[in-house]
């Protein structure tokens, strides 16, 4: 894309997805953008060097909608979704893929946004883009930008897996549940919440690294990020995973007021609602303190609390304590009408 | 998914991209087509050993129309546009991610249909697919169904790379060329070609292995697969890579005589045509000879031809010699209007 191209108005078009000109300066442009972020060398693959023998690979698509909301779009949590798929695993997150599906007409200055946040959050992440791909559709073939992300880690310590989670673990969660979901929700419905209820769409490589290098190895038996379906969808994972009951106490939940607020108003629970930067972790007892205090005293866990543990049971459940000690057995939500959250 | 929900007239919901049961069951139905080819253990990374501690990384996203064709469909292509990507920078391909995005209202049968075809090339290719992903949009936004594949390869030899080309280096196809864009473009356009004239869609890590073993080290310079943008892009790539003149004449390029005939139809040009089993290498002149007969001793390299060769110069061009000795310069195609032909 020469500087004419670059204009305001100016926008994608089919002969940008064909491999011509058009093509390859689309794809310099992104470059471009990403900055030194992007280390691929325009060879169809990257070569890459792994210190280690055994590597975490994972992937995410993105059809985020709205594109761009308060506090964040589509690149970013494009960017975080992978790397904190790749952290909860015990994985050091490197290396990133991009690929973009775009419909002809989406302005390219928006293209350009969505990568300098995709950009930003990679450098906070301390990950590297590697290899992209572009490709264009017709309008009305896809709704405007979507974006996948394939990740690779390298294991500097063990794996963790949801299979060692065991009755005795605490379960704590490290921060306001729903807050993302609630953000988009109100963006999309005009709910006016959106101000008060900021996505907390976040790079988590951190906190994890913070946490694991803080306690005993083996300490944090697991880690997931709290995404679609919820924290109930987590939950259910693990108790399946486990065979035991996972139990939490309604009153332990961070949650933010506004959006209790707002989820009663949409006649929806927190607990079944997509985060982009809260992990649900399965903790010994006697390091649950120590692992809460590391959570709280960083930016993306000030909020963590100790939700409840993992008991003995005959067939994996998942239990919710009222405050009145009365005690309700949580299914697994069928559906949820809620798409298009991340 | 229960057995209920593989009915014939069974269509992917919204609810099917929510994270919850209906989620579950539509990933681990995924998981069961793909069989013994899929090795994720529902976990958000895959954990995957690396024998060497140098890997490849690519990403391609697939949108192609028709979804399914004469001699293939989109999972193939997905599968193979990838291995292929890795195989040719001399990596030998292990492990894919798998993204899916499907519209609401896209039935099961077909989306099994598409998994069914990108599990048969994985296994032809001996790669696995280690973690996927699905998102599932509304009515209308998007095309049916796009695929995102990223693969890991690790090098058990040196990295073919573009700069490797220097003068004096033979330039040799595999195979007829545009055979996949000419199959496609005949099927949506109601051609009457598309039996004649088959896509070459094929993993072609087997024939490049099979080269690189069957020549010293070095003697192949550098291979490329021809995909979007046909033979002229992957040219002007090279030319600009090695600052040389790529020089090839158009008698000796290798074409069946029906994709001519239906080019000449289209009003377009078989060298900027999109393949997907087809592969442009950079031979030293010495070996030429020996590349192309392991190539066509292969079933997937059957027509392979020398077509030309690397000349220094002092600007990087693309030249055609005519049969009759005339010389033209090709410039890169600024853009093709042929879009989603992989």
């Amino acid at each position: 894309m020469t500087k004419e191209h670059a204009k305001e108005n100016e926008e994608v078009v089919l002969d940008h997805g064909t491999g011509a000109r058009l093509s390859r300066e689309l794809v310099e442009r992104i470059a471009a953008t990403l900055g030194d972020t992007y280390i691929g060398a325009m060879e169809d693959s990257a070569i890459l060097e792994v210190p280690t023998g055994r590597i975490a690979v994972t992937t995410d698509s993105f059809v985020v909608t709205p594109l761009f909301f308060g506090n964040g779009d589509i690149g970013k949590v494009a960017v975080c979704g992978t790397v904190n798929d790749l952290a909860v695993s015990g994985a050091r997150p490197l290396y990133l893929t991009l690929g973009l599906i775009i419909e002809a007409g989406f302005p390219i200055p928006l293209l350009v946004r969505a990568l300098e946040s995709a950009r930003d959050a990679a450098k906070e992440a301390g990950v590297k883009i590697v290899a992209g791909d572009t490709k264009v559709v017709g309008k009305g073939e896809a709704d405007r930008l979507f974006m996948n992300t394939a990740g690779v880690g390298v294991f500097e310590r063990p794996p963790l897996v949801s299979r060692a989670v065991r009755p005795g673990h605490k379960i704590i969660v490290s921060g306001y549940l729903g807050n993302h979901s609630i953000h988009l929700l109100s963006v999309r419905e005009g709910l006016g919440f959106e101000k008060r209820v900021q996505s907390d769409c976040a790079p988590l490589n951190g906190l994890i690294d913070a946490v694991l290098k803080g306690v005993p190895q083996g300490a944090v038996a697991a880690i997931r990020d709290v995404t679609r379906g919820g924290l109930c969808a987590v939950l259910h994972e693990f108790a399946r995973a486990s065979g035991a009951e996972l139990s939490f106490a309604r009153a332990a939940l961070p949650v933010l007021p506004e959006a209790v607020m707002a989820a009663d108003m949409l006649g929806i629970n927190l607990i079944h609602l997509a985060n982009e930067g809260c992990l649900c972790l399965f903790v010994e007892a006697d390091k649950a303190g120590d692992v809460l205090g590391i959570l709280r005293a960083h930016p993306y866990g000030r909020n963590a609390a100790v939700i409840g543990e993992v008991k003995a049971a005959t067939e994996p459940v998942v239990s919710m304590t009222e405050p009145d000690g009365t005690q309700t057995l949580l299914e697994e939500l069928y559906g949820a009408e809620l798409p298009r959250l991340c």
